[in-house]
């Protein structure tokens, strides 16, 4: 048993040894032309500079974080500030080694799809594998060194709350990284696209267009960078879950034993998680090995086979693991792990789960089912009626992936139980938080899947912008819509396991608290909690949206008085370029001062409710996790599903490009901008952050 | 004290009188032109024959609960079914009056402008205060009589269930008129508007547009009776509440003594509600004989002038009501009501919360302020930006909305339990429920205004379509720009007091479910409860949302066809008219058609989850009604916030009518509609439906 560990470490440097191999072939290939050298340049350079400015912003409160909590009387100090500091720094590096990677990435898939499709796909993709392999490598890193040292230097009793304060200070860079990515992206694609028809003439993509390296550059660090470090956060999260979970539930084991400096059995239970991610990671590294671009086979095929393999692995040795672990039905004070195959299974439904609410995204938002093609039709009559239909469809597409979660937690409940046959008892909860790690076993191979998508899309932009023959820009545009169908998916498990994360990391914060909080649903500081938790995913989605319509309106300044001043440069005349560096800039900024009110609201909310009343306090992570969640997933869908309309028509369908009904179309895509990717995804990382913070917090409430 | 109901039951009588009255004076005042009597008779049959054939409908459903209710095993049988029946029916003859006065007094104050808006503005608020005064005085009188009926023949005890069920009775109808009305009203309204688009050259409100009357038919359906049956409900309900809440805690303060058949000193709290509900009754009858169409003055000061004044002696009468009722300090089993005045602040605060909540409603939706201003100001870039603006502003405005109802729950918690000197303890729930009534005490005068404005509006659309002069449509413009303002606090009243009533409702619910149900947050069925709970608002209102949709392109399809199909009706040449039946027509069946599954869902939901599981039903109830408030506050102000935008720019900013400006606003009003007039105000009415439904069934779910 105590081999789990140091197999983690081992699956871990696997890991990273696979990242460092796919990057050092990135790097190895053809650039291209020199035009195309230079505009991958300026993209690196843009993406770079905004990451150095985002962390230098981000290391203050980190830094004062660090300090918060060791003054603050929580458990495991100083060890927790260390560990919070661990989280912070490990989540940065994954964050700049992707992105680095991915920026590289993009010019030579763009060089690569001159030769086409077969030679791009796969250069696309181990752009991506080193950011998923870099995320999910370090955290499990951080994760097994951290259990290794405070399992011999701490001890076991204070452990949950230097695990937790890991992943806090992996969600402190993904808050800020998420949010600032998110703004950063769709203020430079709405103003540049708002621009195009302002001043009209100039297409999407153009190299005149001084806003145009500005948008590329947003792909990467919000696309990219952005979703690493949300996901960085989610798989840590899903793995300090559990392992908090269970050592907080050893007194219902022990039934009031005292631990005596050791868990004994109970350990098996705090280990089972981390088993389950080093499982995973395997099975993720060889899925990802699948993916060669073969001549002959459809794209899409070897993408999913990738992900297929990765995921019937993981079920495999899932099981295996657990009959190898818990075989012998150990006795963990008064509870017999009777049938331990049940948490295999708690397992396998996170896996499926996840699975399964990406395909309900897949189906509200692919033009090949009914709700996206019901959206286009609407387009004939307008843009006010191709909104309402979009944003009704966002809504409805709430039903199925609430009913999957529901049914997850009713049935990893269930099993979690019936692991110990005590099918009902609280002990169930284990299984519930069990379900987030199944979910997120893959996280390798998914987040290679998801960073796949921006890095095709800018190779297209590259393509466009360096000249190259239209079907280059072909095979691209090939590359890229295959990655939002696969990218559906990810988003799935990326909003399902913030769910279930942040639903397990309540419940441990319930049972932190104890006897102390009281969270009856008509006790009256929880009702009050429950309305403010509720309102703050409605606050957040607020501040974002206007953030990014701030910021776009900053930058369409910004173009226009370019477009009045540079002589030549609308004409296209040789020669003449546009001060790109200036919009890149101007997004920076306001990216950089917009993440700030959001970012902060979600640090000091739980702070200063739970200072003032730990009930509301309860009451008010409910709301927020439930009504967030809706949110994510209605803001997604709709702004998928515009996205998806848009080009559906741009496809032919009701007359195709040019006509009414496409404007109308296009307008929908505009405001599903930040619908999909400012505050939609920033629902995922708020309702995590909120609920660490309130856990790694709490004894210093009571 | 056993002079209270006999009070109320003087003070409904009063009110109908008024009714009667102010009836008997719209129906005496001229009808104008020919033309002019032609369109209203148009109007009015086309209004109540949807009425009639809604309740047609209805009443197929009020049977099936009625025997329902016979069958299934609740307290107080058969008393509850006939108090459901009899809620039912004084709503329908609510909304039946209030509608054939509104649909009277439209071409009489449109003719009346002719002479200035001095004439205009008492004939139209009359018309309102119709509506006004049958809906609060048939609710009031019907609680009065149940009362003096139950407490006669069945005995205290059982009696919560019969309130409620009357309660229940009222919701049914309330439940389809809203839903119904708010999808008829769109569907006419965007149908019409956006043929004006794709049939160019077609002004709003021209006759020549079969859908014009329908449009004009939609206002008195959605506005004036679908709000009226609404606020039925509300009113009722916020009477209810307490006396149900209050016969629930009785248990409390006698903790464990027997009744006894009577509450004695007990029943002054269940019938302290009712008095407020009487005295703001006449309070309400005096604010109303406050405005005259005097000249020189401000129309919106006279307007106010009857809101205020009867704010300000609701004010008065309850401090003195409540001295009277209870000066004597009455000891109720082991408490003294000690310090009684506190109920009396309870009142209060959920009056000035009401207005304040009102207030926050005008500030995010008028012109005058800077969320409009904004919105407008996004309207250079386009219906995307305008769009997202608006999104944004809407959901921003639930800030402060949530913060005032919090701090409502919270005061009027503690003043409840301040009044029996326990403050924090569970009597505390006594004054949240009483703070609804507060909010409502008024509601006579509050419809009154609220029901004024399509009356006004009505009048435009008819001296525009009888082409009287246009200064007459000067005058009534004036007189619905006006509306719009105290129609916002009128919203405000609305909503707010739904959140506190169906809150309310809940907490009844968890009581009469005593110890079976235990809504700890962290019970794995309770979450599960809280994510389906909080999903319902969202599905509700995308069915809302798409129905009007569907109903608009069905209109559309019509309307093209008349002007394919009818020689000279284009060109408007003499005598050629279009078929307004059959518009009206497609709108009646439209909406009757969709009112039904989101109808249907509200009141098989909480049946289907409480017959599985009580505990989940709470969670439900809890998660719906906070989403629900969260989203009515958002697309109410959100809808209004566009329309003002839009109007704002048609006075003269950015540009005025005609610029792109001008037609990014109107996209963003047409979104608006759906949301503020559909979808928004169904949520309040889906929240009480779905706990009252709970609360009355609850002894059979157990």
């Amino acid at each position: 048993m105590t081999a789990v560990p140091y197999l983690a470490l081992i699956a871990s440097v696997l890991a990273l040894l696979l990242a460092y191999y796919f990057a050092k072939v990135v790097l190895r290939a053809d650039q291209g032309t020199d035009l195309m050298r230079e505009i991958g340049e300026a993209i690196r350079e843009g993406a770079m500079a905004f990451l150095r400015r985002e962390y230098r912003w981000v290391s203050v409160f980190v830094a004062a974080m660090f300090v918060l909590l060791l003054i603050v009387p929580i458990d495991g100090r100083p060890a927790a500030s260390f560990a919070y500091l661990m989280g912070a720094v490990l989540s940065s590096v994954a964050g700049f080694i992707g992105m680095r990677i991915a920026t590289a990435a993009n010019t030579r898939t763009a060089n690569a799809a001159r030769q086409g499709a077969a030679k791009a796909l796969p250069l696309a993709f181990k752009g991506g594998a080193v950011m998923g392999f870099s995320v999910a490598g370090l955290a499990l890193l951080g994760i097994s060194i951290n259990y290794l040292l405070w399992v011999k230097w701490i001890g076991v009793d204070q452990a949950f709350q230097v695990v937790a304060a890991f992943g806090l200070g992996a969600s402190s860079i993904a808050l800020f990284a998420r949010i600032g990515g998110g703004i950063y992206t769709k203020a430079a694609d709405v103003g540049g696209d708002l621009v195009g028809k302002v001043e009209a003439g100039i297409p999407e993509d153009d190299p005149r267009n001084p806003a145009t390296i500005a948008d590329a550059v947003g792909d990467n660090v919000g696309d990219v960078a952005g979703m690493g470090a949300d996901l960085f956060e989610s798989y840590a999260g899903s793995i300090v879950a559990p392992v908090v979970l269970a050592s907080l539930l050893v007194p219902v084991f022990l039934e009031g034993d005292s631990l005596a400096g050791s868990f004994g059995d109970a350990e098996g239970l705090l280990m089972y998680p981390i088993l389950i991610g080093a499982l995973g990671m395997i099975a993720s590294i060889i899925g990802a090995l699948f993916v060669r671009g073969r001549e002959g086979r459809s794209l899409s095929g070897q993408l999913h086979t990738g992900q297929y393999v990765a995921m019937a692995l993981t079920v495999v040795f899932a099981i295996v693991g657990t009959l190898v672990l818990f075989g012998g039905s150990p006795t963990i004070g008064s509870y017999e792990l009777s049938a331990p195959i049940f948490l295999a299974f708690t397992i396998i439904v996170g896996l499926l789960g996840g699975w399964a609410i990406g395909f309900t995204s897949e189906y509200f938002t692919s033009e090949h089912f009914r709700p996206v093609k019901g959206i286009a039709q609407q387009s004939e009559t307008g843009p006010a009626t191709v909104t309402i239909e979009g944003i009704a469809q966002g809504k409805l597409s709430t039903l199925p992936a609430v009913a999957l979660v529901v049914t997850m937690i009713g049935l990893s409940y269930l099993f979690g139980g019936l692991a110990f046959g005590e099918a009902g008892d609280v002990i169930g909860l284990y299984g519930v938080s069990l379900a987030a790690i199944g979910m997120l076993a893959v996280t390798g191979v998914i987040v290679a899947v998801d960073a796949y998508g921006p890095i095709a899309d800018n190779a297209g932009g590259i393509a466009e912008m360096a000249e190259l023959p239209p079907e280059v820009r072909g095979v691209t545009d090939s590359l890229d819509s295959l990655g939002n169908t696969t990218a559906a998916v990810a988003k799935g498990f990326a909003v399902g396991s913030a769910a279930v994360t942040a639903l397990a990391l309540f419940k441990s914060f319930s049972l932190t608290a104890g006897d102390q909080v009281f969270l009856d649903i008509n006790d009256t500081a929880v009702t009050i909690g429950l309305f403010l938790g509720a309102m703050t995913p409605f606050i957040f989605a607020a501040l974002t949206m206007s953030s990014v319509g701030r910021a776009a309106q900053a930058m369409i300044v910004e173009v226009r008085r370019q477009f009045a001043e540079i002589p030549g440069l609308r004409e296209g005349e040789p020669g003449v370029k546009p001060d790109s560096r200036r919009c890149v800039d101007i997004s920076t900024q306001a990216a950089l001062r917009e993440m700030l009110l959001p970012g902060g609201l979600a640090v000091v909310l739980p702070l200063v409710i739970g200072f003032i009343d730990v009930n509301a306090l309860g009451g008010f992570l409910a709301g927020a996790v439930v009504t967030g969640f809706l949110i994510a997933i209605y803001m997604a869908n709709s702004g998928g599903a515009w996205d998806n309309a848009k080009k559906y028509i741009e496809a032919g369908a009701h007359g195709g490009k040019g006509t009414d009904a496409h404007a109308a179309a296009v307008v929908g895509d505009t405001i599903g901008d930040p619908f999909k990717d400012t505050s939609g995804p920033a629902m995922n990382i708020l309702i995590k952050v909120m609920t660490i913070v309130s856990l790694v917090f709490v004894p210093a409430f009571l």
